[in-house]
């Protein structure tokens, strides 16, 4: 690949520009020969690999257990739930044969049309249907319940128009599926993953969430409710980060799922279910990057610290290596993962713009001069700050300053989304403060009417109608019905 | 489900009844509503967990790093390599259409016939034709070799007859992916994960395993080398229980990938491939476990250590449960992951033989004699041996058992199959042996046409032909022909 330094579009240029530049050149994914399904390039793929770490480790601490469902779904268990087949249903990957023949005319070869399947398999799009139809040889008593499962998957939903993480084809996510014996123990089993994913998306991506219930239009197809966690990027677009749905006793029902309760009656099972996909990815670099290129929070940081020597030649080299290794044994104390890159085949003005471009959190730089001077060069990502230190308790050094980084970012993040939330009282301030982008926090009338009208003369949805923060009753901007509480506005990807 | 005490038909009444009922009854996995195709049930799931962190590690030891290519590939890439074609384009799953819709005759849905795709998308059997198509963008010189990647991921096969985790129509596997700029290297890295392998399998899975070569038609299509290990089950079949591939220039060349040697000349790249899957589940399931149940060597075991309460109400138990925390701090200071079934709808019988059944390495069973004196009664799975033992320093009692279950499991794996492993040097020898059960080390002429006249007449195949061990030529017990070493012949799952 070429070696030059790889340029991005400013953000004020182009931000979609800007975006697509920085996933491709900072290795994080591409497009691949398949219409919108993309290769998750290795960079990309071990930021993937912590957050699926974090998350699944968050997953068994709250009693989750992982499994693995069938890729296919049979086409009659998608219209089982009837709201569900009018979300699902419609842009999926069909599969209607199961083998290839070489073609008689000795062009390759062609579908063989004798091996045509008897029903036609559905790629999952999402797995309730599978899921709950397995579920109703698990369940007979209450001591069956709960069943707390987690799947972490591919899956497929044919979008039209696809961009690298934020929506393509295929994605890679994880799917909580639970049966419980009460509506209100799955209410609270949807709330708790809720907060398990506002708390990851806080302490570990530093993006902050607001936590919030969606509209009857915006439910995921199935559900009686979906949560949402709802992020602002800083473009002022809203991305959706995270959703978990109590999907009351729909599937159960529509698969037949009882179970006896501790009196021997029958009763159907109540559920939920919550994702989150590679999407994240696309909140990750959208909320914290620059005109730079990426920058990554160091807990999510495939190596939060790149080690580079300045050098002249051989000897110059050697006599740094070794500083390195002692440096290297106070990283390792302290846990910090780092990468010492001394190849020669580039300088280090090179290597410092590939890593920023990367988004490594922290940077040592160490030259001859350094060593004589017992001092260290230390550059910060977030800041781009660069300052010489005493090469002395380097690793809790580093240690203090990945700490404040990832605070740092999260405040930034959060300054940035403070700053650019707004109430609007009146329609005309609205459609006004709408064009600026962010978040507008404004009273509904309740109806799918007014809310439709909004979207389409404004391109705005409702994210979410909060859980949290100041709830004062008010009245509808166009309608001037009564509304219970602000709502929250914006353009979304 | 019932809470019976579960029973497995015996091995030696019907060994594939016997492998089924396991696992079934174990809760490792059942077939699902799809054919072909499993579910995997948690605890199933949780030792998958365990083989994918192990070898995950192993493989980023050894310099890997994980990325992810699309579950789709186009049909026509199916056909650039001549003999992966022939291998691979006859049974797969082919998606043909991208949409469904409601059915006029109000009947669910059907596949909507305007949404067809223009070249229908196979679903990944194995990746070698998406990842080498997305390499030729990857690499133009020397610089960007070698690429060393690895990917986990669901594949399918469209298999006829299936069976759980030996053989299913959609499996879990990894599959790494390698391209250097040297055969030399090339064959190196095949030989590095050969052993990568076999090391797990013995280490690990605490399964003896056989490295050697396959002939030319076992071999891989599209391999110009297959390299494997084979491991020997219970009832004398022998189990492939990992590939590495040497692949040449194959897939260079049909994907039109090359590179600028320092030289500046254009040259193909070498690669390799390598996989193991599910299937290695069956092997683990087959080599240790007995008409009781499942038995797990502890490094895969998802809690190696049960313990079990003998109470008689509640007053027992919390007594029993005070006495628990103390061994619960002895076994997490030796970093033994337990569970404590406190559990009291059931007997202490029924969770005897359940933990049994499920192959928990060690139990420990508590009761209130114990208490006054001070002792616990230990049981391991691999023997079914007990004693009671005394409650100090029972941390590192248990730590010391496992080490030696580890091993003895290990043992016992190795002296069946060196006394199920024999020579034969006439053909009716061969014949009369095969019938038995049991590896075979005979002299083949290194014809193909033996080689398939053995397999018509006795349904044995050449697993491998051995890299290490003795090597003493010969004649071929068939044809007379020359040998120039013993190869090993199995029937085979």
């Amino acid at each position: 690949m070429a070696k030059e330094i790889k340029e991005l579009t400013p953000r004020n240029e182009n931000y979609a520009q800007w975006y697509n530049d920085l996933v491709i050149k900072a290795d994080l994914a591409e497009n691949s020969a398949v219409r919108g399904c993309m290769v998750i390039k290795p960079y990309g793929y071990a930021i993937w690999e912590k957050i699926q770490k974090q998350l699944d480790e968050m997953f068994k601490e709250t009693g989750h257990v992982n499994a693995y469902f069938p890729l296919f779904i049979p086409k009659s268990f998608m219209s089982k739930e009837a709201d569900h087949v009018e979300g699902f249903a419609k842009e999926c990957a069909v599969v209607t044969h199961y083998r290839l023949k070489n073609d008689p005319e000795g062009k390759g070869v062609i579908v063989d049309p004798e091996a045509k399947l008897e029903e036609e398999l559905i790629i999952r799009p999402t797995s309730e249907t599978i899921i709950w139809n397995t579920y109703r040889g698990w369940i007979q008593s209450y001591r069956d319940l709960p069943i707390l499962i987690n799947q972490w998957a591919n899956v497929v939903r044919w979008e039209m128009r696809t961009r690298l993480f934020l929506r393509t084809a295929e994605f890679l996510w994880q799917e909580g599926h639970t049966a419980h014996a009460t509506q209100e123990e799955a209410v609270a089993e949807t709330m708790r993953m809720l907060n398990v994913y506002a708390d990851f998306a806080e302490q570990y991506m530093a993006i902050p969430v607001i936590k919030g219930i969606k509209t009857p239009s915006e439910r995921f197809a199935g559900a009686l409710d979906t949560y949402c966690i709802e992020a602002l990027m800083q473009d002022g677009k809203a991305l959706q980060a995270g959703t978990s749905h109590f999907l009351g006793q729909n599937f159960a029902k529509a698969f037949d799922v009882q179970y006896l309760d501790k009196e021997g009656k029958r009763e159907y099972v109540w559920s939920t279910s919550w994702g989150v996909s590679t999407r994240l990815m696309g909140a990750l670099i959208m909320s914290h990057s620059d005109d730079n290129g990426l920058v990554l929070p160091p807990k999510l940081a495939p190596y939060p610290v790149v080690i580079i020597p300045i050098f002249k030649d051989e000897n110059g080299l050697a006599a740094i290596g070794e500083k390195v290794e002692e440096i290297a044994k106070e990283l390792k104390a302290q846990g910090i993962v780092f990468k010492y890159d001394s190849t020669d085949n580039k300088k280090p003005g090179w290597k410092f713009a590939e890593y920023e471009l990367k988004g490594v959190p922290v940077r040592l730089a160490l030259g001859a001069r350094d060593l004589e001077n017992g001092t260290i060069e230390v550059a910060r990502r977030d800041t781009l700050a660069k300052e010489t230190v005493s090469i002395e308790n380097i690793g809790v050094y580093v240690k203090n300053l990945l700490d404040d980084i990832q605070q740092n970012i999260y405040r930034k993040a959060l300054e940035f989304r403070t700053a650019q939330t707004v109430t609007a009282d009146t329609y005309d301030e609205f459609k006004e403060r709408i064009e600026e982008g962010g978040f507008i926090l404004a009273h509904w009338d309740g109806t799918p009417e007014t809310e439709a009208l909004i979207k389409d003369e404004t391109k705005a949805t409702i994210r979410c109608i909060p859980l949290y923060g100041e709830k004062v009753a008010g009245t509808d901007m166009i309608t001037g019905k009564p509304s219970p509480q602000r709502v929250l506005f914006a353009r979304a990807y």
